[in-house]
């Protein structure tokens, strides 16, 4: 082929080093030749030389590579060519977006807040006391926690419309994960101290994944495994609250489905009859509201406001008649006043510290998995961008300060997010004017909870949380992607037979094992012409793509590692076996070149380097010539520091598979 | 566009279930068509349609994924389309290769079988009592190993090299997690029902490998981690010798660095001049001769005696200079006799069962890994294939069987292998010689050994373990991947300062993590036209090529997976801004069309596939066209699934990136 081509040898002599880096000045030499191949001229066969990437030291490479992995969205670029004065500013914005919109905040933006801002604290009042109530905590902390969080946020926070407070799922989880180790019953100082300190390394490890940007830790749970995490969550909270539904008063601590349910059997003596009329009327009210705000986005404000009216109206008649509604039982005395300061509760020794800090990161991951997905969906619909690293820190920091002040933990909810922006929200002052009116709440308001009674909250849970459990979008998994099916339904499963911890982690077990079998065992396939066109693609999926004579062109999909270079190698020896039989089958050609398309081998390492090379040998001694075609920059970069390109030489590796098929066919004919 | 192509819209209407499959027949379709691009007349402009791939069933795709993963080499197709009777004969053939080979042994293939035999006879009979001392097992252990084991594994082994007894590194790890839970001066009893329960589950743990086909979990153990785990190990077990190159008594039992060397300093009072002298003497010889026979692969078999010679010729220095030398500790008194029966010392209840249970898998894996590599590696030298997974199976078999007759965990030994091939083994019939003369020994000459000093026997595993330390692989791991020299690195560190478990798990983590990294922060790059060519490359790699203006188009080398969805979709909205920024500052033209070449998107999942609808609605919002160019067949078939190809339509996916450009410009061009 060295006749053929006037390819410039840049792996020849032992000086290579410098030489391959020499191959952007090479234009001149990739000049067109004319190759007559079975009788008819083909014009334009130009060889390219296939590049290294631009020689860069260890050092370089591994900046460029951290910086890639933690500055992926490259955050300082406004930084860039301003004055001192101006990249302060700047600086100050970055870290305090409440600096970036109070200068321009006008009137009118004030009006949609505070409209916004009452909604959602309609919504946020009933739904923290039963949050609370869902952690095992007293219920005025779930109104305590819906105080200073949201104000930290405001300051801190990137996103227009996450409305912040308690939430479900990660209330779920501190209660069951405290409950296990120390029941409220037992010694409610102790849980209480636990749930701050939990609250408190929830903060510090949410914060610290934002301030090292390690941000794509919580990519892990796939939304595939939160769909099934978050649908059996919500049943066995369901369960959960049938104490609240059927009066029951020795109800089990557990969280599997099995013990709730039969607890909820066996305790049949314990179930009275007004509790159940009065829960499941209020029940299938709070439903129907939440049914007529999802079909009529426009009537939003039913379903908010349907929580707070059916506190009211319960309080009333649990208030007028309870003389005769003695057997339902009520949330009793709340103090009076503002957050009291618990950073003395904080427990930083002892037995316990160990769930603590379990349950805090936990609760944390799940937290920030919710708000960052709150405020990333609702920034996609109204077309601004959080970036998800800053708001780790301004939840991290909001749960760290909240758990000096008797808050437990919280994020961004969904369902009062969304409400929050149906009813207008354009900024954070939003959540200012939901906290000032819990203020006003936790001042004044609270004797008038005495008489709400528990199964409104139980009501509000349920029709909370009912709303977790997505079947359309597990059966949308179904029909798509059977392994990310069965993530979902492995973490649903783990929740709801074993528990939240070990169901989220044989979830993600689920995902990545889905990651490594897809490099353990890729895709490979022969190649063929398109006849006409300088095209190859896989014979199985184009019909009119055309195996070419004496070659075998495979192409591999996935970067050739450990974990698959002894598959690649038996599965390429195998094609290399059926394309011969083939080959013989048809039309007699024997095979002479094997071509492996690396277009998609988008990373090597030793293991696959040392295949490559002994595949090279192993086809050698069958008289096969072996040729890579296009392999990436990584890739080439490899080949060469292992010396392995050096046995390729000329005739081993060409820039596409159409350029090597012409140019070795070319050198197979003989010379005129 | 539509005037400028005539591509048939595959996905207009609903019914396009059935529509999508019939592109194979579309060809006609395909006509060249001439456009007009910026003055000059580009011909020859045939725009292809992107297939998908063949429809299959799920349980099609189930049975083709499972094939694909449990029988990669497709190991019957020798079966195909032959008689029944040939099909039983191969069957045989295939589960007992002896049936393969003996039917045309031949008298001369004795011959060299004989002499091969009778060398690693003379290796193996040292080294099984000093692997077994290597184990704490009584050294008449290791010869039992070396008698039945072999001759199992003749009958059912495909590899026609492999020299098996015991190896250096499993005993080891036998030995130490055996005698952190039972020493064995506390229980000797206990501790060989242990050993011989823990060789009974390695055994049922190879051999379900082999069957259940899941060969490819030793791949997981990569080469680099094996380099780093060896150097670890050799280390380990080199210092662990100086009790006995150093006569001491009390040694303490312990396996990492630290309190090996210091108990070695600690007893100095207990060292031993004379056996210093002498262990050091030998040593130096051995050492010697092994340098020899690596610098001459002729005279490999002066390193292949001297452990022979060496124990001889100290045998008789002691027996003769008995009364001189008592400083020197000896084997002492060994049974004669044939291996007896040990099936009721299997232990399959109570305390250390577990203990036995994790020595069996890890263990097992190890030796699997060791005998494996031995048999591809000579398989490959002297061009024949072994079955990884029947050679598990062997392995496994071959185990079990041992546990039961008083043999402890063997496999494959490297250094064994190697005096095997040079000395010219032929078949497996070597290893029967070996047997044959282990026979011979146990049944005569156990009494000869009673003077053996033990020094010998350490000076014996130094000389058989030093080889183990590869830092010349080491260093070309640094050189070449240094993620795959941080794996190697954090095993040998993990084996010497923690454990050998810990060291491996660490190990397999590290190389895990590095797949993950792989996929969670994938390569991505602006690709430009190389000019006068269809070819479009990475610009920062080659100079030559060229942006293409108004367009920006993105290269992504990775499936689009959960792991990495918000990453890509930060990182190509990234790349938008600074395309946009560059075609600003260079030709004044703006961005209209943004090209994502998937060649290298391996695959796809619903993360990935909403990451694709949501930037296609952002760039929609920013008036900018996002088109795919080369969607493998699983992405495209998900795409279709998810009823997002829909909403790309005609104008949206391409087959080239080529294409992609010279229709869509043209589509912009105003119409004549």
């Amino acid at each position: 082929m060295g006749l053929n081509s006037n390819r410039v040898d840049h792996y020849s002599g032992s000086g290579h080093e410098n030489q391959v880096q020499t191959c952007h000045t090479s234009n001149t030499a990739n000049a067109p030749v004319s190759i007559t191949v079975s009788g008819e001229t083909m014009t334009s066969v130009t060889v390219h030389d296939v590049c290294l990437p631009p020689k860069m030291s260890t050092l370089q490479k591994l900046r460029h590579r951290l910086s890639e992995i933690f500055f992926p969205d490259d955050p300082l670029h406004g930084f860039k060519n301003t004055s001192r004065l101006r990249k302060l500013i700047l600086a100050v914005r970055f870290f305090f977006p409440i600096f970036d919109w109070a200068p321009c905040y006008s009137v009118e933006l004030l009006r949609s807040d505070v409209v916004s801002g009452l909604t959602i604290a309609s919504l946020a009042i009933p739904q923290g006391i039963s949050y609370a109530k869902l952690a095992n905590l007293p219920p005025i902390i779930g109104l305590y926690s819906s105080f200073v969080p949201p104000l930290i946020y405001s300051v801190l926070g990137s996103s227009k419309h996450l409305a912040v407070g308690p939430v479900s799922i990660a209330s779920l989880v501190m209660g069951t994960m405290l409950t296990e180790a120390v029941p409220y019953n037992q010694d409610p100082v102790l849980y209480l101290k636990l749930a701050f300190t939990a609250t408190f390394f929830a903060g510090v490890f949410q914060a610290t994944l934002g301030l090292l940007r390690l941000g794509f830790v919580i990519d892990f749970l796939s939304k595939a495994t939160l769909v099934g995490f978050m649908a059996g969550a919500a049943i066995i909270v369901s369960l959960q609250q049938l104490k609240g539904l059927l009066g029951i008063v020795h109800f089990t601590s557990k969280m599997q489905i099995i013990p709730v349910v039969s607890s909820a059997i066996q305790h049949r003596n314990e179930w009275s009859w007004q509790t159940i009329v009065m829960g499941f009327c209020f029940l299938a009210f709070l439903l129907a509201t939440r049914h007529v705000g999802m079909r009529k986005p426009k009537l939003f404000w039913i379903s908010a406001a349907a929580p707070l009216a059916s506190v009211i109206i319960s309080t009333l008649l649990v208030t007028v008649f309870r003389s005769k509604l003695h057997g339902i039982a009520t949330i009793g005395h709340l103090d009076k006043g503002l957050n009291p300061p618990s950073s003395n509760m904080l427990y930083f020794h002892g037995q316990f510290l160990g769930v603590a800090i379990k349950t805090g990161i936990i609760t944390g991951i799940l937290s920030l998995t919710e708000g960052i997905a709150v405020g990333r969906t609702f920034a996609a619909l109204n077309d601004y961008q959080v970036d998800g690293n800053k708001e780790m820190i301004a939840i991290g920091v909001m749960n760290m300060a909240g758990s000096c002040s008797s808050c437990y933990v919280t994020t961004g909810s969904f369902s009062r997010s969304a409400v929050n922006a149906n009813a207008g929200a354009k900024t954070v002052v939003s959540n200012i004017i939901m906290a000032t009116t819990v203020l006003v709440t936790l001042l004044f308001l609270m004797p008038l909870f005495h008489y709400t009674p528990n199964l409104i909250l139980a009501a509000i849970i349920i029709t909370a949380v009912i709303g977790l459990i997505d079947y359309q979008s597990a059966l949308r998994l179904w029909k798509v992607d059977k392994l990310d099916f069965l993530a979902c339904l492995s973490s649903f499963l783990g929740v709801l037979m074993i528990s939240v911890p070990i169901g989220l982690a044989i979830a993600v077990g689920v995902s990545v094992f889905k990651i490594l079998l897809h490099v353990t065992r890729p895709n490979t396939g022969v190649l063929g012409n398109i006849p006409g066109t300088q095209i190859y693609q896989n014979v199985n999926r184009y019909r009119e793509a055309k195996r070419v004579p004496s070659f075998a062109i495979l192409g591999i999909e996935a970067p050739i590692y450990f974990a698959n270079s002894t598959y690649l190698q038996e599965r390429i020896l195998r094609w290399i076996r059926e394309e011969e039989e083939w080959l013989a089958a048809n039309n007699g050609s024997s095979l002479k070149c094997v071509i492996i398309d690396m277009t998609a081998v988008t990373g090597i390492d030793t293991s696959g380097l040392a295949m490559i090379k002994e595949l090279k040998k192993m086809l050698e001694k069958r008289s096969l010539q072996l040729v890579l075609a296009n392999p990436g920059g990584s890739v080439m970069e490899k080949l060469h520091q292992s010396n392995i390109l050096e046995s390729f030489r000329l005739e081993g590796v060409y820039l596409t598979v159409d350029e090597a098929v012409i140019d070795i066919s070319a050198a197979w004919k003989p010379q005129p």
